[in-house]
C-alpha cells in the first residue's frame, strides 16, 4: 500500500463537473489500496476574481489582507472535492493550510514553508479518509494566513509528500508529461518517461512551464519522486527523479528548451581593468533588473565588449542605466537588441559525452543560423540567436539529437 | 473612550462602494476616540452562491464541508473592509472566527458559541487597530470550522461584545430602528428610542425581523446594550436594554407584532380525559412540526375541542397526523384553516396595568373583527383573526394604544 500525494491545479478543478471527474480519479487510486492526500488549487479564474475585487478597494492592497482573501479560493475547492468524494462513497475530509499544519515564514503573498505538522493528516489517513488539503497557503507562527505566491500549490504538494515521506507526488496538469520540447513548435516532440530533477530545473527555468520551479527544487532537495500527468487522460506521465541511471540509457540530450522573453544589451570598448564587470552589473542589479546570460570575451587593444541578457520588460530601464555607465566608463557605445531568442539543449548525459556543443553548433550552421552568444553549464548549452530563426533552430536541434518521435503507423 | 462592537450585515457590505461607506462610518467613530471591533457578514448573495455550488455536487452536502466552504464568504469581507480602512488611514486587522478565538460546539451549520478567547483582539486594539472579525463562524475544540447558521453574525457581534465587556453592540441594518409596528402596514408607525430585551424577543419572534432572536437572547443574558441603526443614514436608532424604567415612561404597549405564516388546526369532540393533549400533540411533534399557540377550552358533554397553530408549510403534514389521531380517539371531526393571521400587542408596561387585553378586544370589536383564538403571556396578548382583517386590526390597535406618530408639520 503506497502513500500518494496528488495535486490538481485550477483548470483541473475549474468546474463542478471537473471536480467530480477528479473525485472519480482519486477513487480509482483509493480502490487500489493506496492512501491518498489530495492538494488542490482554487477553481480557475477565482484567484484573479478575488484580486480584482481587492484592487477595486485599493491599488496596493495590504499583503496580509490579500492573503486572507485569496486563500478562500482553495478553501472552496477543498470543501467541494470532499463533498464530491463523499457523494461517491469515498470518506474524505478537508483541511485548510492552517488546519493541515503548514507553517510558513511571514512574508505575505510569497511565503516559504518552514515546516509541516503532519500528525493531523496521519490520523485522518489512519481513520480511512482521503485527506484534501488547500494548496498555496499556510499560516505563520503567529497564526496569520499566508500564501506561497502564484503556482504555490505545486510546492504544497511536494512539501506534504516530503513531510509525509510519501511514495510519490503526482502533479496533474493539462499536459500528459514533460516533452523533449514544445510540441507546438516541433510536432514530433516526444513525451519523456523520465527526467532528472536537474534537467527539469533547466527545462522549467528555460520556459517549459509544466511545473513551478520551486516545487522541483524542493522535490530534488528532499528526494520526492515527482510525476507529471494529465488530469483527464490516462497515461504514465513523466517521472522526475534523482535517479540518473535511468537517464543514462536515454539519449545524451533530454530536451530542447527555448525562451523569447529576453533582450540583449552590449557595452562596447570598455577599459579591460579589474572590477569593470562589477561596475557595469552593479547598477543594473541595483535597478532591480535580473540578468540571465553574461558573456565577456577576451580583450583587444586594452578594451573589451561585455554582453548580457535581461527580461524584455526590463530592457528600457537596463538600457538607461547602461548608457549612464557607458558615459562614466568612457565606453565606445551601447547597443541593444530585443529581437532575440535563447535556445538550450539540456541533458545530464552531456556530462560524460564530449562534442555535444559542437554537434549543436554544427546543426545550427547547417541551417545558416548565426550564433550571437554562447553560455554553458554542466548539463546544458544555451545560445542566443535572431528571434525569427527560433522555430527552425529548435526543429533542427530536435532532429540532430535524435529526439524526434518515430513516425506512427498512421503517419 | 468607549469600546464599541459594530455589526454590518450582507446588504451593508454588498458592494465595494458599500464596504467603503462602512469604512468611512467606522472612521468617524474612531475619530471620536472609541475602540472599535467590526463584525461583518458575507457580501449579499455570496452565501447563496456558495450553497448553490455545493448543491451541484451533492443534494445534501456534508455539513462539515459546507461550513468550510460557506465561511469563506465572511473571510473575503473582512479582508476587503480591512483594506478599505487602511486605504483611508485607519490601521485595521482582520480575523476569521478561528483567529478571533471563537470556539463553538461541533454542530455544523448551526453551532453555538461556547467561549471566546479575546486576548488576541485586545492586543490588536491596544496596538491601535480597528479589529475586523468574520461573523457567523468559529471553530470547534478540535479546530474544525463551524458556522452559526443563517443570521449568526448578529450572534457573533453580541457574543464578542459580551466577552469584551463592550459598552455597546451596534447592529447596522436596512432600517433605522425598531418600530411600533411594520410601517408598510401602518404609515404612522413610530421608531422606538428604547425597548427592553423581553419586548424585543416578543417582537422578533412574532415577525419583526430586525434582529436574530438568538442574538437578542444572548444580549439579554449578558446585559449587552444593543442598538439597532441604519447602515447608511444618520440617527440614534433603537436601544435595546435591560432597563425597564425608561420603558415605564413610555406607553403601556411598545408595539404591535403580526404574522401571517401560520395555519390553524382544530380537533373537535375529543373525550375530555387526562393525557388527551399529549396524545394529540405527541405525534405532531414526532413529525417535526413545531406548534405555536395552543388553546383548549372547558369541556361540555364530556368532550372538548382542541385548537393549535403551526407554520403554514407544515399544515398538510400536521393535518394528516391529526386525522389519524382523530380516528383513534373517535373524535367528531378535524377542521383547519390556513387563512388566518396572528396579531399581538407587546409591552412590559402591561404587567402593571389592568385592562390592556379588554382594550385590545374592544378595539377589534369596534371594527367588527372576530377573534378566533386568544393567548396571553406576561408582556403580550396574541389573537388569531381572519387573515383579510390583518391590516385593519393592526392599524386599529396602533391607534387605540396611542402609538401613532404625531402628524409632522409637512402633513
Amino acid at each position: 500500500m503506497a502513500l500518494i500525494v496528488q495535486k490538481f491545479g485550477g483548470t483541473s478543478v475549474g468546474t463542478v463537473e471537473r471536480i467530480q471527474q477528479v473525485a472519480e480519479k482519486v477513487k480509482r487510486f483509493r480502490e487500489q489500496g493506496d492512501d491518498i492526500v489530495v492538494v488542490v488549487s482554487a477553481m480557475s479564474g477565482e484567484t484573479n476574481r478575488l484580486i480584482e475585487l481587492a484592487r477595486q478597494i485599493s491599488p496596493q492592497p495590504l499583503p496580509r489582507e490579500l492573503d486572507v482573501m485569496v486563500s478562500t479560493g482553495e478553501q472552496v475547492t477543498i470543501a467541494l472535492l470532499s463533498m464530491a468524494l463523499s457523494e461517491i462513497g469515498v470518506p474524505a475530509i478537508s483541511y485548510t493550510g492552517s488546519q493541515a499544519g503548514i507553517v510558513t515564514d511571514n512574508v505575505h503573498t510569497k511565503a516559504r514553508i518552514l515546516n509541516i505538522a503532519v500528525q493531523r493528516i496521519r490520523n485522518a489517513l489512519s481513520a480511512g479518509h482521503v485527506v484534501v488539503v488547500a494548496g498555496f497557503q499556510g499560516v505563520d507562527e503567529e497564526g496569520n494566513i499566508t500564501t506561497l505566491g502564484r503556482g504555490g500549490s505545486d510546492t504544497t504538494g511536494v512539501a506534504l509528500a516530503a513531510a509525509l515521506k510519501a511514495d510519490e507526488c503526482q502533479i496533474y496538469t493539462d499536459v500528459d508529461g514533460v516533452y523533449t520540447t514544445d510540441p507546438r513548435v516541433v510536432p514530433k516532440a516526444r513525451r519523456l518517461d523520465r527526467i532528472t530533477f536537474e534537467e527539469m530545473l533547466e527545462m522549467a527555468s528555460l520556459g517549459s512551464k509544466v511545473l513551478q520551479i520551486r516545487a522541483v527544487e524542493f522535490a530534488g532537495k528532499y528526494s520526492v519522486p515527482l510525476r507529471v500527468l494529465h488530469s483527464f487522460q490516462e497515461g504514465p506521465g513523466t517521472l522526475i527523479t534523482l535517479d540518473e541511471e535511468a537517464s543514462m540509457e536515454q539519449p545524451i540530450i533530454s530536451g530542447i528548451a527555448f525562451n523569447r522573453d529576453e533582450a540583449k544589451l552590449t557595452i562596447r570598448g570598455v577599459p579591460d581593468t579589474p572590477g569593470v564587470a562589477f561596475r557595469i552589473l552593479g547598477p543594473i542589479s541595483a535597478a532591480n533588473v535580473e540578468v540571465d546570460m553574461i558573456v565577456q570575451n577576451v580583450a583587444h587593444d586594452n578594451t573589451t565588449d561585455f554582453t548580457f541578457t535581461v527580461h524584455r520588460n526590463d530592457y528600457n530601464s537596463a538600457l538607461r542605466v547602461l548608457q549612464q555607465e557607458a558615459a562614466e566608463l568612457k565606453a565606445r557605445e551601447v547597443i541593444g537588441d530585443t529581437e532575440i531568442a535563447k535556445v538550450s539543449i539540456v541533458g545530464v548525459g552531456m556530462r560524460s559525452h564530449a562534442g555535444v556543443a559542437s554537434c549543436m553548433f554544427e546543426a545550427l550552421a547547417r541551417e545558416n543560423i548565426n550564433i550571437q552568444m554562447i553560455s554553458t553549464s554542466e548539463i546544458k548549452v544555451s545560445v542566443v540567436i535572431e528571434e525569427k530563426y527560433l522555430e527552425l533552430a529548435v526543429r533542427a536541434l530536435h532532429t540532430a539529437f535524435e529526439l524526434d518521435a518515430p513516425a506512427s503507423k498512421g503517419e
